[in-house]
C-alpha cells in the first residue's frame, strides 16, 4: 500500500528556468528539496518545467526540470507560469524578460546590472501587464531588503541607506585590518580563494557595490537612479597605514554605499570610509553583507547576511518564487503599483562629511601654520591632527569637522601647491558617528 | 486659485483604532505626515476613522481621527476597512479582534501577548474569512521579522533563531559590560531613565522575551508554540564576575531567546548566554533588538533595530496597514494561507551546548581532581579550566565541550554534594560560536 501523495489534489504551477548554472541549480534543487512545504506555504505544487542553456552537453547537477537551449520554451510558452532568470547578463537576458512580461507571465530575477539599469521600464511593464517582478536576490544576495524597504517602510520615510554590498572587497578589508596585510597580498589571497576575479576591477573599483546603490537608492527614496549616477571611489588606494590610524582611532575601514535624500536631492556615492568599531557596520567582517537603514520614525536598522554564493542566492530566488506564485493563485495585482520619477541627483561636491586627511610633509618649522591656515581659507575647519616620524619627512593626520566634500576638494588642491606638503597620502570619508 | 489635490479622484480606505495611547497617536501621525506617500503605495488614502480610548477626557496629540468610548464604532462597522488594535493586554483585545476578523475586517495588531496566546487560532479565523491579520510590531519593534520568516525564507528551512528581543536587559547588561556596574545598580539606572517598569519582572526575568520568542519560533518552523512551551531564565542571577570572565575569552553575556528545530521536535528557551564579542550579535547594544537566523541555503542572516519605543512601534504599525490596505485594493486573498501543526516541543534537557561554569571552591589539594571526576562520572567533558584567588577560598571557572543539558544538569547536582564545592556561582551557556 502507498502514502497517498497529499501534493496529487493540488493544483501546480510550472517554474521555467533561463539559466543552469550554479544559481540555477541551486534554485531547482530548493524547490524539489523543500517541495512539501513550498507547496502547503503557495497552495500549490511548483513544479520545474523547461531549463535553458547555452550548452546542452555540459553536465550539470539538475534535480528536475527538462534541459533546452531554445530560450522561447520558456519566454514564450503559456504553460510556463513563472519565468525565473538566473543566466546574468543585460543582453539577452532584457529581451527575455521583457517577453515573458508581454506575454503577462511574472518574473523573478537575481540580475543586479539588468535591474539597475532597466529596472524602471521593466517595473513599468510588469504593472502595465498585471504581472509581478520580483528581484530581492539582485541586491545583498540572500539578505532581504528590497522587501523591507518596499513593504515595512512604506509607512515611514529613510533618511539615510550606508551598505556593505560587496563582499569582495569587505573580505579584502578585513583581511587588511585583522592580519595587516597589503591590498595587493589580500587581493591576491581573495583570488586564490575564489572571492575575487582574475580580473577584480567591478569589485575593488565599486562598479558592483554601485549597480546595487542604485537600486537600493531608488528604492528608498521612490526614485529612478541609473548606476552612472553614483559617484564611485573603489579600494585600491586604501594602505595598512590608513587602516592602522583608523584602528586608532578606533575605527575600521569599509567600502560603503550610501544613498540619502535631502531637499528633494538623492545623492548615492561608493567609496571607502571610516566606520565606528562599535558601530552594528562594524560587525560586519569577511564577505558578509550589510544594509543600514536610517528612517524618521523606525530609526535605525540593519540588515545582514550573505551578499552572495549561491545557494543563499538561490535562496532569495526561490523566497521570491513563493511571493510570486502566491500572489498568482490569489489573483493579487502588482503590489508595488506605483510610477517613480526622476529625481534630481545631489553633486558630490555638496555631500558633508567629516574626513580623515593624511598628508606627506616636510619636518620643518611653519608646516602647521601654513596647512591649518590653507583649511582655513576655504572653510574647512579642523578637529583634530597628529603628527608623526621626524628627521626629512613626516606624516600629518588630521581628521576636519563635517565640512562640504567641494570645500575639501578645494582644500586638497591648495595643498598640493604647497612646498611643504609633499604628498596628500589618502582622503578617507567618516561615517556613521564622529571621529 | 487651490491647488487641487491628486487624492480627490482616489478611492478611500478607512482606517479604526482600539487605543489612543503613544503608539496609537504615533500611527495617526505616521499616517497624516505621509499621507500622499502612502495613498501612492497603496493606490487609495488611508483616512483615520473612529479612535476608540477609555477616558474621553484624557487630553491626547491625535493629529486625526475622532475619539470615542465606543469599541463597536471600530469593531462592529462596516464603514471601517482596517481595524488597527494598540490597546494592549490580552482581553478585551482579543474579543476586540475576533469580533472584526469574524466581520471580514483585515486586523494590524502590535500585541505580543496576544499574539504569543492566541496567534493560531487568530490566523485561522483570518483565514476562515479572507481577511488579513498582520503582527510585524508584536515582535522586535520596528524590526521586519515576520516577513522576511514568513515570507523571504519561504523556500529555505530555518535551522536555528538566536534573539535579542528585550531592550530592557540588553541595557542593563550593556551597562554592566561597558561600566562595570552590578544588576542592582545597572537595573535602578534603567528605570531612571524610564527604559525599564517600577516592576521590571516581565523584563528582567525573561517573560516578555518568551512571548516574542515563542511567536518567532512558531514562524521558523510552521508550528504552534505558546509561551508556556518555554523554558526561562532571566538575568538577575548575572554578576559583574561573570561578565568579567567573559571579556577575558572574548565573550559577552546577552539574554538570549534561542528557537531550533532537531529531528521534528521545536525547541524554544530563553536564559543568559556567552556571545562571542565578534559575533553579529555582539554588536548589538543598550536597548537594540536582533534576530539572528540560521537557514539552510541563506546561511547566516540578521536583523537589527528598535524593539520598543512608539514611534519605531507606529512605523511597523503603518507598514502593516500598508501591506493589508494594498492586499485589499488587489482582492488578494490572505498569503498566509497555511494551517500549523503543533509540533512536539523538544525538552530543555535534550539541548546540546558548552557551558561556562563558576565554582566556589576550597583551596586545598586534591579539589580539581575531585570535581573533574564528578564531570567524568556524567559523561561531561571539560574543555579548559581556570583558577584564580587562593587562602581559604578559590573560584574555578570551566568550560565544557558540548554536552546535553540534562547531563550538565546532574553534574551540577553532584558538585554540589562534594564537601570541597562551596557554591555553584553560575552557570551560562554557549550561544553563537565555541570559546
Amino acid at each position: 500500500m502507498s502514502t497517498p501523495s497529499p501534493a496529487a489534489s493540488t493544483p501546480a504551477l510550472t517554474v521555467g528556468l533561463l539559466g543552469g548554472g550554479t544559481v540555477g541549480s541551486g534554485v531547482v534543487h530548493l524547490l524539489a528539496e523543500h517541495a512539501e512545504e513550498i507547496a502547503i506555504r503557495v497552495g500549490a505544487r511548483l513544479e520545474v518545467g523547461p531549463v535553458v542553456v547555452r550548452d546542452l552537453d555540459k553536465p550539470r547537477d539538475l534535480a528536475a526540470g527538462t534541459l533546452t537551449d531554445d530560450p522561447a520554451a520558456v519566454v514564450d510558452d503559456a504553460a510556463v507560469d513563472l519565468v525565473v532568470e538566473v543566466m546574468g547578463g543585460v543582453e539577452p537576458a532584457c529581451a527575455y524578460i521583457t517577453a515573458a512580461l508581454e506575454r503577462g507571465a511574472s518574473v523573478v530575477t537575481a540580475n543586479k546590472e539588468l535591474i539597475a539599469g532597466h529596472g524602471t521600464a521593466l517595473r513599468a511593464l510588469a504593472r502595465d501587464k498585471g504581472a509581478r517582478l520580483e528581484y530581492e536576490a539582485a541586491v545583498a544576495g540572500s539578505i532581504p531588503i528590497i522587501k523591507p524597504l518596499r513593504e515595512s517602510l512604506a509607512g515611514d520615510r529613510v533618511r539615510k541607506v550606508l551598505g556593505i554590498l560587496n563582499g569582495t572587497t569587505n573580505y579584502i578589508l578585513t583581511r587588511m585590518t585583522e592580519e595587516g596585510m597589503g591590498f595587493d597580498e589580500a587581493l591576491a589571497e581573495a583570488q586564490a580563494l575564489g572571492y575575487a576575479e582574475a580580473d577584480p576591477s567591478a569589485d575593488v573599483d565599486g562598479h558592483d557595490a554601485a549597480s546595487k546603490a542604485a537600486i537600493l537608492a531608488g528604492l528608498a527614496f521612490d526614485a529612478e537612479v541609473v548606476a552612472s549616477d553614483v559617484t564611485v571611489e573603489g579600494i585600491r588606494g586604501v594602505t595598512a597605514t590608513d587602516i592602522a590610524h583608523a584602528a586608532r582611532m578606533g575605527y575600521l575601514v569599509k567600502l560603503l554605499a550610501i544613498a540619502e535624500e535631502r531637499d528633494g536631492q538623492v545623492g548615492v556615492r561608493v567609496h571607502p570610509a571610516l566606520v565606528p568599531r562599535a558601530h552594528p557596520l562594524g560587525s560586519v567582517r569577511e564577505s558578509y553583507n550589510a544594509v543600514f537603514v536610517e528612517a524618521e520614525a523606525a530609526d535605525e536598522l540593519m540588515f545582514y547576511g550573505r551578499g552572495a554564493g549561491s545557494l543563499p542566492t538561490a535562496s532569495a530566488v526561490v523566497g521570491d518564487i513563493v511571493t510570486a506564485a502566491r500572489a498568482l493563485r490569489s489573483g493579487e495585482r502588482p503590489a508595488n503599483g506605483s510610477a517613480v520619477a526622476r529625481k534630481p541627483i545631489a553633486p558630490f561636491a555638496e555631500v558633508w562629511g567629516q574626513h580623515s586627511i593624511l598628508l606627506d610633509v616636510a619636518d620643518q618649522p611653519g608646516v602647521l601654520a601654513a596647512i591649518a591656515q590653507t583649511f582655513g581659507d576655504h572653510g574647512v575647519s579642523i578637529k583634530s591632527v597628529w603628527q608623526e616620524g621626524g628627521g626629512e619627512a613626516a606624516q600629518l593626520l588630521l581628521i576636519t569637522h563635517p565640512a562640504r566634500q567641494g570645500a575639501v576638494a578645494a582644500t586638497l588642491g591648495s595643498l598640493r601647491d604647497l612646498d611643504v606638503v609633499r604628498d596628500v597620502a589618502s582622503v578617507i570619508r567618516v561615517e556613521g558617528g564622529e571621529v
